[in-house]
């Protein structure tokens, strides 16, 4: 190794779903929304001018647009390119003790990738046999915790008196719960931000908004916790969201028929998909997201997954310890799941 | 301080440059461009489609167009949300040194405040009494160099010879040149990747291409350099770059013609500005940027930067020591030109 490479930081970086990008694919593989955002946002587009200026450095038009979507107080709202950058920013403001932080063993991956990046102690309990979040193992010392509710990839979303139970426990450190999926029918915390002011509420518009192409996230939590998010956001780069970005997500929260009438939409595909993929001998549990997590009681996950991608249809498959024999399927239109289903049957007929 | 908030990093943010919004002021504060960017540029806004995908997380077509435009290999290219980004990427994958990073005393205050997030020791050395950069101060052990050529707010530009010495002294580390302002008549460095193999050139299309509001800036340098910077970044947020960013950077980097032309615009209002100015009783050294950072010899500069800013005519000033008697002017049109030359000849008789 050549001396200057010597002071590299060394990285595994996370690794997301593949994105191909084929003529009549049908692509279950990322949580993308199957529709397109509201009209509103597509005619912003012509909107945006002054390409040649900085944007807002303090995001000021969606913040105030989400402040008033969620009651509560501008300084309360911090934006980011997409939930993983509000995450990302979070875990370097708020995980700087010697004690681990905490988060189930099955959960989103991203979140050891940026302990390690940040060179933060880690520990992740398991989840029990019905892929479910123990509560009683939070209750100990630690130096933070995170965990999305609905969990991924599991679906399963916990109550509010669950969430809360486990921070009137954790009162000495910071609490990020992840809310990416918690539109399509979980029960938000955000009731709780008020009560307790070490707990932070992360959103996204790139699932129930149908906006991942524009990398918008946020977060929600007290004045306090929100400051110092924002002056480490600001240590960082002072302008992370562009122009269109914050236009954009100004005009899809603006647009609240549409979002609640294509939510509708996903979860009455989910409901009778879920339906459809018991009798085919799939068994999972109750999901309260945009994906079911399924296993199949006789082939194997990586089978089907291999099998379905020979024919574009792109699921996610995690070559991982406990999940190896699962899959997990983005809820898309219901044509999209009728074809998905139609292979699921032909193949399980052949094994 | 409760239990929760003494985890917290704390930090002094970077503090931009005020961003005003006044119909008819003439902002000239922030070094961006007084032109819009190529029509090219505002027609893709319409081509912009799918957003409920997520984009591209290599940034290929942009990177293609880059690699192409610079006559390099694409795993030489790592594009990311402004330089900042980038630089601030950097800093966290190369500088994790015990030695101090080295960079100039008067220089892009940004490094700074990345130090210091990081937790990276530094050392600044001074620039002589014409505020150039003395070369042998760079001539000794140290975790990694950075600074802009030119340099801001100096604008003073260095020639390749002189990179290349510093370089050259250094082997053990990361070289970083910042060439933001390059293209307004400065020599750039890019010749050296191929001989130099950590070094790593760092630009931007918020100056020379009329993008500040889109946020984009990129890095050239040998492959396994870019491979590094690339996993800590896909570790630390896989999506950085929005549709629209790629989308419109791409066509940006299209429109040479018109590149050229609004540079040489730029250029050519620079000169004859800075001969008025000097009429004035300014000194100042030779800009290479699309900016001057000039004294007066007899009236303060900040008396100067407040009276122009009661008329919104926005420059930038720095309460620091060695420079709080300048003012760094951007460059605009002709006409917002004019404007300011005309209230510091008013200005001035009166004092």
């Amino acid at each position: 190794m050549k001396a200057w490479e010597q002071n590299i930081r060394r990285v595994t970086p996370y690794v997301a779903g593949e994105q191909p990008n084929k003529q009549n694919m049908i692509k279950l593989n990322t949580n993308e929304n199957p529709y397109p955002p509201s009209p509103l946002v597509k005619a912003a587009l012509y909107k945006i001018d002054n390409l040649r200026l900085y944007p807002d450095s303090n995001v000021t038009p969606l913040v105030k647009e989400l402040s008033k979507y969620h009651g509560v107080e501008e300084n309360q709202v911090f934006v980011g390119v997409g939930s993983d950058d509000v995450l990302a920013m979070a875990f370097m403001t708020f995980f700087n003790s010697d004690k681990p932080i905490l988060f189930p063993d099955i959960t989103y991956s991203f979140y050891d990738v940026w302990a390690k990046l940040f060179k933060i102690p880690y520990e992740q309990p398991a989840l029990n046999d019905e892929l479910k979040i123990v509560k009683e193992d939070y209750y100990r010392e630690n130096g933070g915790i995170v965990f999305p509710n609905p969990n991924a990839p599991t679906a399963i979303c916990e109550p509010v008196e669950f969430i809360e139970d486990i921070i009137k426990h954790n009162q000495k450190s910071v609490i990020i719960i992840d809310e990416a999926y918690v539109d399509f029918g979980g029960e938000s915390c955000l009731s709780l931000i008020d009560t307790y002011e070490n707990l932070l509420v992360v959103r996204t518009f790139s699932k129930s908004r149908s906006l991942a192409g524009m990398r918008i996230g946020y977060c929600i939590g007290n004045a306090d916790l929100i400051k110092a998010l924002t002056d480490v956001k600001q240590s960082f780069n002072s302008y992370t969201m562009n122009q269109a970005a914050i236009t954009l997500g100004v005009e899809s929260v603006r647009d609240e028929a549409y979002f609640r009438e294509h939510i509708d939409k996903i979860i009455n595909t989910r409901e009778w998909f879920s339906d459809k993929l018991r009798e085919l001998g799939f068994s999972f549990g109750k999901s309260k997201a945009n994906f079911i997590f399924a296993t199949h009681e006789s082939v194997s996950a990586r089978d089907i997954f291999m099998a379905a991608r020979e024919q574009d249809i792109y699921m996610r498959y995690f070559d991982k310890p406990r999940i190896d024999n699962y899959l997990r399927i983005t809820i898309g239109t219901d044509e999209e799941m009728n074809v998905l289903l139609d292979f699921l049957k032909k193949y399980l007929d052949k094994k």
